[in-house]
């Protein structure tokens, strides 16, 4: 990659104006100044024509296969929604059609600039084997809760096959698994306990939805006496490898326990705004020092998985809920979806930043366009003007995925058309 | 335009699943299913091929010229903001560089599908100009305040001006003219009576800044003893043809004297997050009939002119703000950036929607896209998940200015170079 601004995103804030990167294989050789570049030995040069270069975005919360149901039903009570749209339209998924649906979302994020993903959801092999033939990053893992699963059925089969993906995918270069039991609100202590449990024994991510509505918790508070964060205090599931996605609902008290366990947090403004579930208190728990990620969440409560514009929500949405325009800067921003959110996923010794001997994860974004002139300062244009169109090239482990804004492997009219079989299948069952 | 959903936003609604719409010169003259569509006499087709045709958005309140300061200082209190950044950038702006702002702002408007604007700033008449050559229709009006202006020095002049602006402009096909006092802080009682009689005598819409932040409320209930709206109730210049931007600030009351003299309003969501301003009671205000129309603000404090993600953004803002997910639904705010718009600028009878004898300001999106797969309905996907970037075709006053995204009447490499150069002045004024 050559001629662009390299944003590292490295510890330093290492900014580069006129930059090159070199990839070697999987890896990231050598940055530097172009002045200092030299293009021997190098198979093929990206120009990356004065835009910018920097790390793919990282999407630490999603349920990709919700593609399917993009759009389906908005505006309604939660409860309406959930009930009469999402889980009656959950129960006609089957293998295939999470790996379609899962496969239009590894588009729809490559293309915006997501290079790697964290799934929760049904059927997550065929979510793995979307993600490994799209050739995204992806770190995924199958949802666990006390009920029958129309995957798995008993929550037996679903450690059984939690420890299957464990397995099946530990070597592959690109897909990681997760242990994923859904929430404290459908899920058992035992449950909670037991999942905690094998992501400690294959030093593994436990990801949890946790505290996005104050519905919740006061249903954790009637059922064990305590808040959610409190009840998984109790159980003693508290730990750096624990990722909890939302905590829009948190006391102060709860903030400082995610933060002496350092358990990760990842943000999903748009969701928790679309959903009117609350805001999480993103600004507090920084200043505690909690690891912060960003997320989309699933398309039927976003509704797409565009992490520039959930950049640019993020960034305002606490600058006005607590009338400070200086918190979530650009900067900070930016590294949320980026190497916190690599933190986050216990996957930053590899990606989520440009450093020698890293991974090869990287975009570059075209910033010749009137949206984007001029520009002062580059991280203020990702954040808040830049958009998932702008995304030039994308390299994900070393090989170059998309170019000039164009899928390279992927036959993107095959994939959207599966998909649309599958809502008209849907809207047919809901019409009924 | 064939083969595409219509979306009319016409007052029933319509809309037609395979649908066309005939231009004859600048009018729409015909709209109806693709199966009664004739194209004999029709001079150019546009195949819309399965997309969405609909109005062009409407930008009811920006400062177009402003795009020379785009990100330039972000993240920053308000008044280190506007003392150390913006006024000292505005004090080096002229004539033509704020042609050349504005210029660069009509071809982000456009390509992002918006064809028609509101502005208020210096130099408005080169705004004007600006807009008459990119094709895009305008209401522009000269800020007007107490003390000296850069362009016209006393407010005296500043009468004359905005005088000479209407007389210069009165005939002109797709530029309008406003008069703007900029707000009750800077402009005395008496000035705010001169511009409202103006506007009456010439039945133009009158346009002001009004309790954006609860710091102005403050400083005009010391100054008045009154809050904003009850010192202009006070002034006798609430009146429908009166346009207020942000209305962040309001007491109940204040709303109701709004919704019984008329007073339309413009909502401005994602300045007003990002500056912290406080978010605007919007859906108290639409309960109580008043017409809220959508703006994005300049964007030295958005970053962009992107109505897409503006109406994404509202919809999901006052979801969150009020607890009720069933609030500004696709739909409403769809209307206030088409139609409402259009109201609260005057300009309802002749854009805001398609209907026959309009004029023709219609706009195409490319729906073929993986981030707008599966489509179930088109005004959820409008405010949910489609992006500037997914506007092709754009015609307004029945020219064609954009088509497959690219602009036809203008030169958007010399566009861009003119505001790098402008830019570069500005950085280097201001680290000296």
């Amino acid at each position: 990659m050559t001629n662009g601004t390299v944003i590292t995103m490295d510890p330093h804030g290492t900014q580069i104006p006129d930059g090159a990167v070199a990839v070697k294989k999987d890896r990231i050789i050598w940055i530097g100044p172009m002045d200092d570049f030299s293009s021997e030995n190098v198979p093929k040069i990206i120009n990356a024509r004065g835009g910018i270069i920097m790390p793919g975005l990282i999407n630490a919360h999603t349920h990709a296969a919700m593609t399917c149901f993009r759009g389906l039903a908005d505006d309604l009570p939660l409860m309406t929604w959930l009930n009469d749209h999402v889980f009656p339209a959950e129960a006609t998924l089957d293998q295939e059609k999470v790996f379609s649906g899962a496969l239009l979302a590894c588009a729809e994020m490559i293309l915006s600039g997501t290079t790697c993903f964290t799934d929760m959801y049904l059927f997550e092999d065929a979510v793995a084997r979307a993600a490994k033939q799209a050739g995204i990053r992806a770190v995924v893992g199958e949802v666990l809760y006390d009920f029958p699963s129309p995957n798995y059925g008993t929550i037996e089969n679903g450690f059984e096959y939690t420890e299957m993906l464990i397995d099946k995918w530990q070597r592959d270069p690109i897909i990681n698994i997760a242990v994923e039991p859904h929430s404290p609100y459908l899920c058992s202590p035992d449950l909670l306990q037991k999942a905690a449990n094998i992501s400690w024994n294959h030093g593994i991510p436990l990801i949890i939805h946790l505290s996005e509505t104050e519905r919740e918790v006061r249903n954790i508070q009637r059922r064990y006496g305590k808040t959610p964060v409190n009840h998984l205090a109790n159980l003693e599931i508290l730990c750096p490898n624990l990722l909890a996605a939302h905590c829009v609902a948190l006391t102060e008290e709860e903030i400082d326990l995610l933060a002496r366990f350092d358990v990760k947090v990842v943000h999903n403004p748009q969701s928790n705004m679309k959903l009117a579930s609350g805001i999480a208190p993103v600004p507090a728990l920084m200043e505690k020092g909690v690891c912060v990620a960003l997320g989309t969440d699933g398309c039927a409560s976003n509704n797409d998985l565009d992490m520039f514009s959930e950049m640019d929500t993020a960034a305002k949405l606490h600058k006005v809920n607590t009338k400070d325009p200086t918190v979530l800067d650009a900067a900070t921003v930016l590294r949320m979806a980026t190497i916190e959110s690599a933190r986050a996923l216990g996957l930053s010794q590899i990606t989520g930043s440009l450093e020698t001997g890293k991974k090869a994860d990287i975009i570059t974004i075209n910033t010749s366009k009137p949206h984007l002139t001029p520009m002062y300062h580059p991280e203020s244009h990702l954040v808040y003007a830049a958009r998932a169109s702008d995304v030039d090239t994308v390299i994900i482990n070393g090989e170059v995925i998309a170019e000039n804004g164009k899928l390279l492997k992927a036959d993107i009219e095959q994939i959207m058309e599966k998909v649309r079989t599958i809502a008209m299948e849907i809207r047919t069952a809901q019409t009924k």
